[in-house]
């Protein structure tokens, strides 16, 4: 059975999402998609705001508050029965997330054995066949194939196999259209 | 450069030790190494004690308190001048132990980067050369080569190559012998 690992923020996680809200309810601010496109959060968000920004991720309740990719539940029940599904998070660059990290885990993925969970820095460490994540340094260290998950910040990114939703992933590894299933 | 990963329990921290002394301050039971010989501390505490002891796990502060395994600091600041050095700690089955156990690398090997600590469960996902582990189960299921640290518990296991200190990981990954260093 082959074996595929998941990144967690802004795959499984809409973290940039949940950021955005709170940024408009702070300062009343709005960010559109369109104008992330190509950019990181740190170059849309007003610099005078970044140190309340980088708070949001210092306060363990953020990562309770984050909302579910679309079709990431689905699609991820149904890899389980055909690969070995591992969540792999660069948890060790926010350590106030462990737990929280964890426990929006076995809230929202409770069919994913918390011994499928890895939380770690450097995903060169990962010894999967597939590593699915957004961010381009850790596709290039991981040692299997690495499937780049559309996010705005990596939209020009050349080198990996990409997905831009769930119902991609699951074309791609299932084998299954997108719109045969949802017609 | 060859990667080296390297449990924390019974390898890094005298986990097992820390549980005995607490044993002892609590019920005035002193259970000796010797006692522990091809067992595991389950087999040796009393089972009406055995709530009590599976107790200390559910603290944070449990953690904190326990000491480093002899050696292990000095050899593995060496260590990390010839390998990557990565440690990997089976966190995800005691979660309340994340932040503790992170403290406390970060208090006693200073010198391993963040981006070098995996919390993980099953290490069958770790991507190393090797793995210096006291656990049966997790060196059989690793895809390098299981090194196996003796603990009172595993003495009786042949499968892997045996490291009793962290003299012996010195001299087999250093080429360096114990009595050569300290006359």
């Amino acid at each position: 059975m082959k074996r595929i690992a998941i990144d967690m923020d802004e795959v499984m996680a809409d973290t940039v999402g949940h950021c955005l809200n709170l940024y408009k309810s702070d300062f009343d601010i709005t960010l559109s998609p369109d104008q992330l496109h190509g950019r990181r959060l740190w170059d849309v968000v007003a610099s005078e705001h970044w140190d309340h920004v980088r708070d949001y991720f210092e306060r363990e309740e953020f990562f309770a508050g984050i909302s579910i990719m679309p079709g990431s539940q689905d699609v991820l029940r149904e890899l389980t029965n055909e690969y070995e599904v591992f969540v792999a998070t660069a948890a060790m660059e926010v350590p106030c997330s462990f737990s929280a990290k964890f426990e929006w885990l076995q809230r929202h993925f409770p069919f994913i054995p918390t011994s499928h969970i890895v939380f770690c820095g450097d995903k060169s460490i990962i010894a999967a066949d597939y590593l699915i994540d957004d961010n381009v340094r850790q596709l290039s260290r991981f040692g299997g194939e690495g499937i780049i998950f559309t996010a705005p910040h990596n939209v020009g990114e050349q080198r990996f196999r990409r997905v831009n939703s769930w119902e991609d992933v699951r074309a791609l590894f299932l084998g299954v259209e997108a719109q045969t299933r949802n017609p």
